[in-house]
């Protein structure tokens, strides 16, 4: 199958990656409206729809995707990652509309979490109705922690780390976890007054053990370009345990292997004229998979 | 909706409490070949065809489910836990059959092995294709091992717990795990020659680190009684790895768990004219959810 990449960030540059190494698939081509090597222009895309079997749609959730997601589903089968987790019906409502007047498939909100951790909570729900569920996150980067970070007066980069405390049974959320921040700020800044804003950043920071280090652009380079995350899933009902762990050394590299699975299942469910939109609680694991299902069972 | 239990052994019981406990169910009751209290007789199942929802088949792998899951499938929705991996398609395929003829819904081979450890073993096949996969069982009783046991001359009861070693990550799968076996005798038993046997069982436990106690009724009784189990399964790629785990204190009521939530899943699926046979790997995990799955994305 053909599959086409939209966006050349690090989770597109994942995507691609994978698709090349994959024996049922063969990379159509990269889409990007920056004008780059190796690129097809994004404006020119709807010239390819009778040609790409899947597009996998590697915008960012705040801007990008809300709009391009519900756009190509109407012209392609189209996978996303959509990840604003209170939007995410209403993302799915919209992108269902549009794949349904195209007769195409789109899978929305594929990834981690949302994705993995969501179909592990659902199944959790599902088996320990009485146990205790929760989601801890980390080690790892958190781009939207980091972001919020940078739009800080006098701020020139940063790296945020969310570090996940799985000893903690209570019931405060910010028990759960303690974040680190690196921050390279600009020469004359005001140093305390940048940790004071991150420190009480309503919903990104304030509430939460939080650590600020200034570091230099070379040490953040040098020491924090990676993008490890990782974290656990875990439900007990004192009886029972269920757990899923993840410990990622590139989250775009994970996420973009999530997203080429869910590729071919959108292509496989569109063979099978189901179209519309669906998320991974809507999917059979079967659509995913590269074999015989019955040799994995 | 009304859910019915077939056998009254360990499993059948835990089933028959979850169902009880479950607000949007009901239990019709529970339909035994032994004349018991408070059970329906298996002889007269036929009678309650049109007013059971799903039925819960909680027999052995071995002889029962071959035979009662594809008769009753043509009947009624079904969900049973056959666990004999190398026969599921073959007994997948003899469920389909009946269950279309009828216009049943029947899910096959549901819990944790196969079921959800299946599960993740075709999402790290599918998102990891490069990587080591790897099942772990155990510490846990292992019936089939244990019922080896017991058909050895001068054996009069056994419990084998199948201990695994987490640390091995060579290419010995007897090295994996090694078992241990807490066996009665009969008194003028030749306990060397029990021993011997069970250390060299083809498949059961030839090749495997075996160590065999002598224990009284009483002591089986007070120390091995209860059914702790769990498991592993591990893929790692070098770069990122993905693990579910299991921690038991009771196997039958974690599996019955399962069960009870497929049974939810079995009767929606018949509600949409969706019939025949399915494994969990071809169900949304949305059909077995209790609530809003967008609430839990």
């Amino acid at each position: 199958m053909k599959i086409a990449v939209v966006g050349l960030g690090n989770l597109g540059r994942s995507a691609a990656k994978i698709v090349k190494n994959m024996p049922d698939m063969e990379l159509f081509g990269v889409f990007s409206r920056r004008n780059m090597p190796d690129t097809l222009p994004y404006d020119e895309i709807m010239e390819y729809k009778n040609e790409i079997d899947a597009l996998i749609l590697c915008g960012g959730s705040a801007v990008d995707l809300p709009v391009m997601t519900p756009f190509l589903a109407e012209h392609f089968n189209v996978v996303d990652s959509f990840d604003t987790h209170a939007d995410i019906a209403k993302h799915y409502e919209n992108v269902n509309k549009s794949a349904k007047t195209g007769g195409k498939t789109a899978l929305v909100s594929c990834g981690w979490d949302p994705g993995l951790f969501s179909l592990m909570r659902i199944y959790a729900d599902a088996i320990l109705p009485d146990g205790k569920l929760r989601t801890y996150w980390g080690k790892g980067v958190s781009q939207g922690h980091s972001d919020a970070i940078r739009k800080i007066d006098g701020v020139v980069d940063a790296r945020q780390y969310t570090i996940p405390d799985y000893n903690y049974e209570g019931d405060n959320p910010h028990k759960m976890h303690r974040r680190e921040c690196f921050v390279v700020a600009e020469n004359n800044a005001d140093k305390a007054e940048i940790e004071h804003k991150i420190k009480t950043m309503p919903k990104y920071f304030a509430g939460y053990d939080t650590a600020v280090h200034f570091v230099s652009t070379d040490e953040l380079r040098q020491n924090h370009s990676g993008f490890p995350h990782g974290g656990r899933v875990v439900c007990d009902n004192g009886e029972s345990a269920m757990e899923l762990r993840l410990k990622l050394n590139s989250n775009p590299d994970f996420t973009a292997g999530i997203l080429v699975a869910c590729a071919r299942a959108a292509y496989r469910l569109n063979s099978e004229d189901k179209t519309g939109a669906f998320t991974m609680a809507d999917l059979p694991v079967r659509y995913l998979a590269r074999g015989n299902i019955f040799d994995m069972m």
